[in-house]
Protein backbone atom coordinates (compact mmCIF):
# COMPACT_ATOMS: atom_id res chain seq x y z
CA UNK A 1 0.00 0.00 0.00
CA UNK A 2 1.15 3.04 -0.71
CA UNK A 3 1.90 5.86 2.09
CA UNK A 4 0.24 8.90 2.10
CA UNK A 5 2.58 11.66 1.67
CA UNK A 6 2.06 14.54 4.20
CA UNK A 7 4.03 18.25 4.20
CA UNK A 8 3.60 20.11 7.58
CA UNK A 9 3.90 23.85 7.11
CA UNK A 10 4.92 25.55 10.45
CA UNK A 11 7.33 24.66 13.40
CA UNK A 12 5.12 26.04 16.75
CA UNK A 13 3.86 23.83 19.45
CA UNK A 14 0.83 22.25 17.11
CA UNK A 15 3.34 21.81 14.14
CA UNK A 16 5.96 19.81 16.41
CA UNK A 17 3.02 17.84 18.09
CA UNK A 18 1.98 16.96 14.60
CA UNK A 19 5.12 15.86 12.86
CA UNK A 20 5.93 13.76 16.21
CA UNK A 21 2.78 11.59 15.83
CA UNK A 22 2.77 11.57 11.90
CA UNK A 23 6.57 10.23 11.75
CA UNK A 24 4.83 7.24 14.44
CA UNK A 25 2.34 6.22 11.94
CA UNK A 26 3.78 3.76 9.41
CA UNK A 27 1.03 4.48 7.09
CA UNK A 28 2.06 8.31 6.80
CA UNK A 29 5.02 10.47 5.29
CA UNK A 30 6.55 12.90 5.97
CA UNK A 31 7.80 14.22 3.45
CA UNK A 32 8.74 18.13 3.73
CA UNK A 33 8.16 20.65 6.37
CA UNK A 34 8.72 24.11 6.09
CA UNK A 35 9.35 26.65 8.77
CA UNK A 36 10.67 30.29 8.83
CA UNK A 37 13.47 29.27 11.32
CA UNK A 38 14.77 25.76 10.49
CA UNK A 39 16.32 25.84 13.27
CA UNK A 40 13.34 26.24 16.13
CA UNK A 41 12.34 22.74 14.56
CA UNK A 42 15.77 20.86 13.64
CA UNK A 43 16.04 19.02 16.75
CA UNK A 44 13.04 17.11 14.90
CA UNK A 45 13.20 17.12 11.33
CA UNK A 46 16.16 15.63 8.89
CA UNK A 47 17.36 18.81 6.97
CA UNK A 48 16.67 16.75 3.72
CA UNK A 49 13.14 17.51 4.47
CA UNK A 50 13.47 20.41 6.15
CA UNK A 51 12.96 23.92 4.08
CA UNK A 52 12.61 27.49 4.81
CA UNK A 53 11.43 28.46 1.22
CA UNK A 54 7.94 27.48 0.52
CA UNK A 55 8.74 26.81 -3.03
CA UNK A 56 11.06 24.08 -2.57
CA UNK A 57 8.29 22.28 -0.43
CA UNK A 58 7.92 18.74 -2.62
CA UNK A 59 4.72 16.65 -3.75
CA UNK A 60 2.37 15.49 -1.20
CA UNK A 61 -0.99 14.39 -0.90
CA UNK A 62 -2.26 16.67 2.21
CA UNK A 63 -0.38 20.09 2.72
CA UNK A 64 -1.35 20.52 6.81
CA UNK A 65 -0.97 24.55 7.87
CA UNK A 66 -0.37 24.66 11.67
CA UNK A 67 1.25 28.68 11.40
CA UNK A 68 -1.17 31.38 13.24
CA UNK A 69 -4.32 32.85 12.40
CA UNK A 70 -3.19 35.69 11.05
CA UNK A 71 -0.40 34.28 8.45
CA UNK A 72 -2.79 31.76 7.58
CA UNK A 73 -4.39 33.71 3.89
CA UNK A 74 -0.75 35.02 3.28
CA UNK A 75 0.93 31.51 3.86
CA UNK A 76 -1.65 29.70 1.86
CA UNK A 77 -1.41 32.60 -0.85
CA UNK A 78 1.93 32.02 -1.32
CA UNK A 79 2.41 28.36 -2.54
CA UNK A 80 3.46 27.78 -5.52
CA UNK A 81 0.99 25.58 -6.54
CA UNK A 82 -2.72 24.52 -7.43
CA UNK A 83 -5.28 22.35 -6.69
CA UNK A 84 -3.50 20.37 -4.24
CA UNK A 85 -5.19 19.46 -0.31
CA UNK A 86 -4.05 21.90 2.00
CA UNK A 87 -5.54 22.19 5.26
CA UNK A 88 -5.53 24.60 8.07
CA UNK A 89 -5.46 24.26 12.07
CA UNK A 90 -7.07 26.53 13.85
CA UNK A 91 -10.46 26.58 15.79
CA UNK A 92 -11.72 29.99 15.25
CA UNK A 93 -10.83 30.95 11.05
CA UNK A 94 -13.25 29.74 8.73
CA UNK A 95 -11.88 27.21 5.86
CA UNK A 96 -12.56 29.87 3.17
CA UNK A 97 -9.59 31.68 4.85
CA UNK A 98 -7.20 29.19 2.68
CA UNK A 99 -6.48 30.90 -0.71
CA UNK A 100 -8.76 29.15 -3.20
CA UNK A 101 -6.24 28.27 -5.88
CA UNK A 102 -5.73 24.99 -3.68
CA UNK A 103 -8.15 22.28 -2.61
CA UNK A 104 -9.09 23.27 1.35
CA UNK A 105 -9.92 21.69 4.63
CA UNK A 106 -9.55 21.97 8.44
CA UNK A 107 -7.92 19.37 10.76
CA UNK A 108 -8.32 21.27 14.24
CA UNK A 109 -6.88 19.52 17.23
CA UNK A 110 -8.86 20.63 20.19
CA UNK A 111 -5.69 20.28 22.85
CA UNK A 112 -3.57 22.94 24.48
CA UNK A 113 -0.08 22.31 23.35
CA UNK A 114 3.67 23.23 24.94
CA UNK A 115 6.82 22.53 23.81
CA UNK A 116 7.32 20.99 26.94
CA UNK A 117 4.59 18.34 27.63
CA UNK A 118 4.20 15.33 25.74
CA UNK A 119 0.35 15.05 25.17
CA UNK A 120 -0.77 11.34 23.78
CA UNK A 121 -2.16 12.52 20.23
CA UNK A 122 -4.42 9.74 19.95
CA UNK A 123 -6.70 11.09 22.74
CA UNK A 124 -6.70 14.24 21.01
CA UNK A 125 -10.12 14.95 19.37
CA UNK A 126 -9.56 16.35 15.29
CA UNK A 127 -12.50 18.28 13.86
CA UNK A 128 -12.44 17.72 9.66
CA UNK A 129 -13.88 20.41 7.30
CA UNK A 130 -13.32 19.54 3.77
CA UNK A 131 -14.83 21.78 0.59
CA UNK A 132 -14.66 18.95 -1.74
CA UNK A 133 -16.21 16.26 -0.89
CA UNK A 134 -13.64 14.12 -3.14
CA UNK A 135 -10.82 14.96 -0.58
CA UNK A 136 -13.01 13.78 2.61
CA UNK A 137 -11.93 10.07 2.45
CA UNK A 138 -8.16 11.28 2.43
CA UNK A 139 -8.08 13.81 5.03
CA UNK A 140 -10.69 11.90 7.53
CA UNK A 141 -7.83 8.68 6.74
CA UNK A 142 -5.18 10.86 7.90
CA UNK A 143 -7.15 11.95 11.39
CA UNK A 144 -7.96 8.49 12.20
CA UNK A 145 -4.46 7.23 11.97
CA UNK A 146 -3.38 10.11 14.19
CA UNK A 147 -6.36 10.30 16.35
CA UNK A 148 -9.19 7.84 17.63
CA UNK A 149 -11.31 11.22 18.08
CA UNK A 150 -12.43 12.25 14.60
CA UNK A 151 -15.51 14.09 14.23
CA UNK A 152 -16.78 16.22 10.97
CA UNK A 153 -17.60 20.04 11.58
CA UNK A 154 -18.43 22.87 9.53
CA UNK A 155 -16.68 26.11 10.52
CA UNK A 156 -19.47 27.74 12.29
CA UNK A 157 -20.11 24.73 14.99
CA UNK A 158 -15.85 25.18 14.80
CA UNK A 159 -16.51 28.38 15.74
CA UNK A 160 -18.78 27.98 19.06
CA UNK A 161 -16.51 24.76 19.89
CA UNK A 162 -13.20 27.35 20.01
CA UNK A 163 -15.50 29.69 22.29
CA UNK A 164 -16.24 27.13 24.79
CA UNK A 165 -12.45 25.49 24.95
CA UNK A 166 -11.56 29.12 25.46
CA UNK A 167 -13.94 28.80 28.58
CA UNK A 168 -13.20 25.97 29.89
CA UNK A 169 -9.21 25.65 29.10
CA UNK A 170 -7.79 29.58 28.99
CA UNK A 171 -10.66 30.77 31.35
CA UNK A 172 -10.03 28.28 33.44
CA UNK A 173 -6.13 28.04 33.81
CA UNK A 174 -6.53 31.96 34.71
CA UNK A 175 -8.54 30.99 37.40
CA UNK A 176 -5.56 28.62 38.73
CA UNK A 177 -3.53 31.78 38.70
CA UNK A 178 -6.13 33.44 40.73
CA UNK A 179 -6.31 31.05 43.49
CA UNK A 180 -2.23 30.61 43.17
CA UNK A 181 -1.96 34.38 43.60
CA UNK A 182 -4.22 34.18 46.69
CA UNK A 183 -2.28 31.54 48.33
CA UNK A 184 1.35 32.82 47.69
CA UNK A 185 0.00 36.50 49.51
CA UNK A 186 -0.59 34.15 52.23
CA UNK A 187 2.33 32.03 52.40
CA UNK A 188 0.77 29.16 50.94
CA UNK A 189 2.32 26.78 48.10
CA UNK A 190 0.13 26.28 45.20
CA UNK A 191 1.10 22.57 45.25
CA UNK A 192 -1.87 22.24 47.93
CA UNK A 193 -4.65 22.60 45.28
CA UNK A 194 -2.93 20.09 43.06
CA UNK A 195 -4.97 17.30 44.04
CA UNK A 196 -8.39 19.52 44.30
CA UNK A 197 -8.19 20.86 41.11
CA UNK A 198 -7.04 17.36 39.70
CA UNK A 199 -10.44 15.77 40.75
CA UNK A 200 -12.40 19.01 39.69
CA UNK A 201 -11.34 17.58 36.00
CA UNK A 202 -11.59 13.98 36.87
CA UNK A 203 -15.42 14.81 38.19
CA UNK A 204 -16.43 15.99 34.50
CA UNK A 205 -15.14 13.41 32.92
CA UNK A 206 -17.56 10.86 34.51
CA UNK A 207 -20.76 13.58 35.69
CA UNK A 208 -22.01 16.62 34.27
CA UNK A 209 -21.15 20.00 35.79
CA UNK A 210 -24.00 20.31 36.59
CA UNK A 211 -23.96 17.55 38.50
CA UNK A 212 -20.71 18.26 39.76
CA UNK A 213 -21.19 21.81 41.36
CA UNK A 214 -20.35 22.59 44.93
CA UNK A 215 -19.45 25.38 47.16
CA UNK A 216 -20.63 27.94 49.04
CA UNK A 217 -22.69 29.79 45.78
CA UNK A 218 -24.14 26.15 44.94
CA UNK A 219 -25.88 25.94 48.22
CA UNK A 220 -26.68 29.65 48.82
CA UNK A 221 -24.61 30.09 51.44
CA UNK A 222 -24.25 33.94 51.95
CA UNK A 223 -22.52 33.87 55.36
CA UNK A 224 -19.58 32.37 53.65
CA UNK A 225 -19.90 34.88 50.35
CA UNK A 226 -19.74 37.56 52.57
CA UNK A 227 -16.93 36.63 54.56
CA UNK A 228 -14.94 35.82 51.52
CA UNK A 229 -15.65 39.65 49.96
CA UNK A 230 -14.80 40.57 53.00
CA UNK A 231 -11.52 38.74 52.94
CA UNK A 232 -10.87 39.98 49.17
CA UNK A 233 -12.23 43.21 49.68
CA UNK A 234 -8.91 45.34 49.48
CA UNK A 235 -8.27 43.53 46.13
CA UNK A 236 -10.69 45.16 42.95
CA UNK A 237 -10.01 41.94 40.57
CA UNK A 238 -10.46 39.26 42.58
CA UNK A 239 -13.77 41.16 43.95
CA UNK A 240 -15.33 41.47 40.69
CA UNK A 241 -14.53 38.05 39.41
CA UNK A 242 -15.81 36.79 42.83
CA UNK A 243 -18.94 38.58 42.66
CA UNK A 244 -19.98 37.28 38.91
CA UNK A 245 -19.16 34.17 38.87
CA UNK A 246 -21.42 33.70 42.19
CA UNK A 247 -24.14 35.32 41.54
CA UNK A 248 -24.35 33.52 38.36
CA UNK A 249 -24.19 30.12 39.84
CA UNK A 250 -26.89 31.56 42.78
CA UNK A 251 -29.28 32.35 39.82
CA UNK A 252 -28.30 29.10 38.08
CA UNK A 253 -29.67 26.96 40.83
CA UNK A 254 -32.20 29.34 42.41
CA UNK A 255 -30.59 30.80 45.16
CA UNK A 256 -30.56 34.47 44.26
CA UNK B 1 -0.45 -0.73 70.48
CA UNK B 2 -3.95 0.62 71.95
CA UNK B 3 -6.14 2.03 68.82
CA UNK B 4 -7.20 5.64 68.96
CA UNK B 5 -10.78 5.82 68.89
CA UNK B 6 -12.65 8.21 66.87
CA UNK B 7 -16.18 9.12 66.63
CA UNK B 8 -17.67 10.66 63.45
CA UNK B 9 -20.80 13.80 64.05
CA UNK B 10 -22.69 14.07 60.20
CA UNK B 11 -23.49 11.68 57.63
CA UNK B 12 -22.55 14.39 54.25
CA UNK B 13 -20.32 13.38 51.86
CA UNK B 14 -17.34 14.20 54.40
CA UNK B 15 -18.40 11.97 57.10
CA UNK B 16 -18.77 9.05 54.45
CA UNK B 17 -15.22 9.43 53.06
CA UNK B 18 -13.63 10.00 56.50
CA UNK B 19 -15.61 7.09 57.42
CA UNK B 20 -14.91 4.96 54.93
CA UNK B 21 -10.66 5.51 55.20
CA UNK B 22 -11.17 5.26 59.02
CA UNK B 23 -12.09 1.69 58.59
CA UNK B 24 -9.26 1.13 56.51
CA UNK B 25 -6.44 1.75 58.99
CA UNK B 26 -5.85 -0.78 61.56
CA UNK B 27 -4.62 2.05 63.86
CA UNK B 28 -8.11 3.45 64.64
CA UNK B 29 -10.95 2.45 65.36
CA UNK B 30 -14.33 3.69 64.36
CA UNK B 31 -16.62 4.11 67.94
CA UNK B 32 -19.11 5.56 67.10
CA UNK B 33 -21.61 8.20 64.34
CA UNK B 34 -23.95 9.91 65.06
CA UNK B 35 -26.32 11.05 62.02
CA UNK B 36 -29.67 12.31 62.20
CA UNK B 37 -30.88 10.12 59.80
CA UNK B 38 -29.41 7.19 59.94
CA UNK B 39 -30.63 5.06 57.29
CA UNK B 40 -28.45 7.84 55.03
CA UNK B 41 -24.94 5.67 56.38
CA UNK B 42 -26.61 2.70 57.51
CA UNK B 43 -25.19 1.04 54.39
CA UNK B 44 -21.55 2.18 55.70
CA UNK B 45 -21.91 1.64 59.55
CA UNK B 46 -22.55 -1.05 62.01
CA UNK B 47 -26.45 -0.05 63.88
CA UNK B 48 -24.57 -1.05 66.83
CA UNK B 49 -21.82 2.13 66.49
CA UNK B 50 -24.74 4.43 65.07
CA UNK B 51 -26.72 6.42 66.52
CA UNK B 52 -29.34 8.50 65.81
CA UNK B 53 -28.96 10.81 69.68
CA UNK B 54 -25.70 12.48 70.24
CA UNK B 55 -26.35 11.77 74.07
CA UNK B 56 -25.42 7.89 73.14
CA UNK B 57 -22.05 8.60 71.56
CA UNK B 58 -19.56 6.51 72.87
CA UNK B 59 -16.54 7.53 74.84
CA UNK B 60 -13.91 8.61 72.16
CA UNK B 61 -9.86 10.44 72.43
CA UNK B 62 -11.52 12.45 68.78
CA UNK B 63 -14.86 13.38 68.05
CA UNK B 64 -14.77 14.83 64.05
CA UNK B 65 -17.76 17.25 63.37
CA UNK B 66 -18.39 16.71 59.54
CA UNK B 67 -21.78 18.83 60.12
CA UNK B 68 -23.02 22.22 57.68
CA UNK B 69 -20.83 25.03 58.47
CA UNK B 70 -24.22 26.66 60.32
CA UNK B 71 -24.34 23.79 62.34
CA UNK B 72 -20.79 23.76 63.93
CA UNK B 73 -21.70 25.91 67.36
CA UNK B 74 -25.17 23.79 67.82
CA UNK B 75 -23.73 20.70 67.50
CA UNK B 76 -20.50 21.10 69.42
CA UNK B 77 -22.80 22.61 72.61
CA UNK B 78 -25.39 19.83 72.38
CA UNK B 79 -22.53 17.20 72.80
CA UNK B 80 -23.44 15.96 76.31
CA UNK B 81 -19.38 15.51 77.84
CA UNK B 82 -16.78 18.20 77.95
CA UNK B 83 -13.08 18.35 77.80
CA UNK B 84 -12.61 16.43 75.33
CA UNK B 85 -11.02 16.92 71.36
CA UNK B 86 -13.78 17.71 69.45
CA UNK B 87 -12.67 18.97 65.48
CA UNK B 88 -15.00 20.55 62.12
CA UNK B 89 -13.82 19.97 59.40
CA UNK B 90 -15.05 23.31 57.36
CA UNK B 91 -12.62 25.25 55.48
CA UNK B 92 -14.51 28.38 56.66
CA UNK B 93 -14.87 28.75 60.11
CA UNK B 94 -12.47 29.40 62.70
CA UNK B 95 -11.50 27.19 65.44
CA UNK B 96 -13.59 29.27 68.14
CA UNK B 97 -16.93 28.04 66.07
CA UNK B 98 -16.83 25.32 68.59
CA UNK B 99 -18.43 25.36 72.08
CA UNK B 100 -15.86 26.19 74.60
CA UNK B 101 -16.52 23.40 76.71
CA UNK B 102 -14.61 21.03 74.62
CA UNK B 103 -10.73 21.06 73.63
CA UNK B 104 -11.13 21.98 70.09
CA UNK B 105 -9.40 22.14 66.64
CA UNK B 106 -9.83 21.54 63.02
CA UNK B 107 -9.32 18.92 60.47
CA UNK B 108 -10.07 20.36 56.76
CA UNK B 109 -9.67 17.90 53.73
CA UNK B 110 -9.35 20.39 50.81
CA UNK B 111 -11.17 18.51 48.22
CA UNK B 112 -14.32 17.76 46.59
CA UNK B 113 -16.56 15.00 47.73
CA UNK B 114 -19.79 13.51 46.18
CA UNK B 115 -20.98 10.14 46.97
CA UNK B 116 -21.01 8.97 43.42
CA UNK B 117 -17.07 8.80 43.17
CA UNK B 118 -14.73 7.14 45.24
CA UNK B 119 -11.48 9.59 46.15
CA UNK B 120 -8.18 8.19 47.36
CA UNK B 121 -8.11 9.74 50.91
CA UNK B 122 -4.21 9.39 51.23
CA UNK B 123 -3.79 12.10 48.33
CA UNK B 124 -6.09 14.95 50.34
CA UNK B 125 -4.41 17.51 51.44
CA UNK B 126 -5.57 17.77 55.30
CA UNK B 127 -5.12 20.59 57.16
CA UNK B 128 -4.85 20.44 61.00
CA UNK B 129 -5.27 23.41 63.58
CA UNK B 130 -5.58 23.08 67.69
CA UNK B 131 -6.42 24.81 70.43
CA UNK B 132 -4.43 23.19 73.25
CA UNK B 133 -0.22 22.22 72.24
CA UNK B 134 -1.14 19.56 74.06
CA UNK B 135 -3.37 18.06 71.50
CA UNK B 136 -1.32 18.34 68.35
CA UNK B 137 0.22 15.01 68.54
CA UNK B 138 -2.52 13.14 68.24
CA UNK B 139 -4.55 15.18 66.18
CA UNK B 140 -1.75 15.16 63.46
CA UNK B 141 -1.34 11.10 64.32
CA UNK B 142 -4.66 10.87 63.36
CA UNK B 143 -4.29 13.26 60.28
CA UNK B 144 -1.05 11.21 58.67
CA UNK B 145 -3.02 7.81 59.24
CA UNK B 146 -5.67 9.13 57.08
CA UNK B 147 -3.17 10.85 54.39
CA UNK B 148 0.18 11.53 52.83
CA UNK B 149 -0.23 15.80 52.98
CA UNK B 150 -1.00 16.97 56.77
CA UNK B 151 -0.07 20.97 56.93
CA UNK B 152 -0.77 22.79 59.99
CA UNK B 153 -2.66 25.98 59.32
CA UNK B 154 -4.03 28.94 61.37
CA UNK B 155 -7.52 29.85 60.87
CA UNK B 156 -7.37 32.96 58.83
CA UNK B 157 -4.63 30.97 56.45
CA UNK B 158 -7.43 28.42 56.29
CA UNK B 159 -9.91 31.30 54.96
CA UNK B 160 -7.36 32.15 52.49
CA UNK B 161 -7.12 28.27 51.10
CA UNK B 162 -10.62 27.93 51.50
CA UNK B 163 -11.15 31.29 49.21
CA UNK B 164 -8.55 29.74 46.79
CA UNK B 165 -10.35 26.58 46.36
CA UNK B 166 -13.38 28.22 45.26
CA UNK B 167 -11.38 29.64 43.12
CA UNK B 168 -9.96 27.00 41.50
CA UNK B 169 -12.56 23.93 41.52
CA UNK B 170 -16.35 25.84 42.41
CA UNK B 171 -15.81 28.88 39.75
CA UNK B 172 -13.90 26.01 37.39
CA UNK B 173 -16.43 23.56 37.37
CA UNK B 174 -18.79 26.72 36.87
CA UNK B 175 -16.71 27.43 33.61
CA UNK B 176 -17.06 23.94 32.20
CA UNK B 177 -20.86 24.54 32.62
CA UNK B 178 -20.47 27.60 29.92
CA UNK B 179 -19.05 25.56 27.86
CA UNK B 180 -21.09 22.83 27.97
CA UNK B 181 -24.23 24.98 27.33
CA UNK B 182 -22.33 26.18 24.41
CA UNK B 183 -21.64 22.92 22.93
CA UNK B 184 -25.53 22.01 23.54
CA UNK B 185 -26.62 24.88 22.03
CA UNK B 186 -24.78 24.15 18.39
CA UNK B 187 -25.94 20.31 19.04
CA UNK B 188 -22.12 19.30 19.83
CA UNK B 189 -21.53 16.94 22.70
CA UNK B 190 -19.21 17.93 26.03
CA UNK B 191 -17.53 14.89 25.54
CA UNK B 192 -15.38 16.84 22.92
CA UNK B 193 -14.07 18.87 25.59
CA UNK B 194 -12.69 16.25 28.28
CA UNK B 195 -9.59 16.03 26.91
CA UNK B 196 -9.04 19.44 27.17
CA UNK B 197 -10.03 19.89 30.31
CA UNK B 198 -8.06 17.09 31.69
CA UNK B 199 -4.94 18.48 30.03
CA UNK B 200 -5.50 21.70 31.56
CA UNK B 201 -5.59 20.33 34.47
CA UNK B 202 -2.29 18.34 34.43
CA UNK B 203 -0.66 20.87 33.07
CA UNK B 204 -0.36 23.20 36.27
CA UNK B 205 0.79 19.70 38.37
CA UNK B 206 3.91 20.25 36.42
CA UNK B 207 4.15 24.38 35.53
CA UNK B 208 2.46 27.66 36.99
CA UNK B 209 -0.95 28.45 36.09
CA UNK B 210 1.05 31.59 34.69
CA UNK B 211 3.63 29.24 32.41
CA UNK B 212 0.84 27.00 31.14
CA UNK B 213 -1.52 30.09 29.92
CA UNK B 214 -2.35 29.91 26.51
CA UNK B 215 -5.26 31.43 24.31
CA UNK B 216 -6.15 34.24 22.24
CA UNK B 217 -5.98 37.28 25.40
CA UNK B 218 -2.67 35.60 26.29
CA UNK B 219 -1.53 36.27 22.77
CA UNK B 220 -3.14 39.85 22.56
CA UNK B 221 -5.01 38.30 19.28
CA UNK B 222 -8.47 40.69 19.21
CA UNK B 223 -9.17 39.56 16.01
CA UNK B 224 -10.65 36.58 17.49
CA UNK B 225 -11.57 38.30 20.99
CA UNK B 226 -13.79 40.32 19.04
CA UNK B 227 -15.24 37.42 16.66
CA UNK B 228 -15.86 35.50 20.18
CA UNK B 229 -17.80 38.42 21.49
CA UNK B 230 -19.74 38.66 18.38
CA UNK B 231 -20.48 34.98 18.18
CA UNK B 232 -22.16 35.47 21.89
CA UNK B 233 -23.61 38.81 21.54
CA UNK B 234 -27.49 37.22 22.23
CA UNK B 235 -26.01 36.22 25.62
CA UNK B 236 -25.32 38.85 28.12
CA UNK B 237 -23.81 36.40 30.71
CA UNK B 238 -22.00 34.69 28.55
CA UNK B 239 -20.57 38.09 27.14
CA UNK B 240 -20.05 39.54 30.50
CA UNK B 241 -18.26 36.64 31.92
CA UNK B 242 -15.92 36.41 28.54
CA UNK B 243 -15.07 40.38 28.88
CA UNK B 244 -13.86 40.27 32.21
CA UNK B 245 -11.98 37.34 31.79
CA UNK B 246 -10.15 38.36 28.86
CA UNK B 247 -9.58 41.70 29.70
CA UNK B 248 -7.80 40.08 33.15
CA UNK B 249 -5.51 38.25 31.23
CA UNK B 250 -4.99 41.02 28.11
CA UNK B 251 -3.92 43.33 31.74
CA UNK B 252 -1.89 40.57 33.07
CA UNK B 253 0.12 39.67 30.22
CA UNK B 254 0.67 43.51 29.04
CA UNK B 255 -1.52 43.08 25.84
CA UNK B 256 -4.02 46.10 27.12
Amino acid sequence: MEKIKVCIIGSGNVAIHLIKNILEVSELTLVGVFARKVENISFLVNAQILFSDLSQLPQADLYIMAVSDDAIFTVSNTLPFTDRLVVHTSGSQPLEIIAAKNRRGVLYPLQTFSKSRNVNFKEVPLFVEIEKETDRKLLEKVARLLSFNVYPLDSNKRKALHVAAVFSANFVNYLYGMASDILTTNQLPFEVLQPLIKEVANKVQELSPDQAQTGPARRGDYQTINAHLQFLESNLKFTEVYKLLSNLILEKYGKL
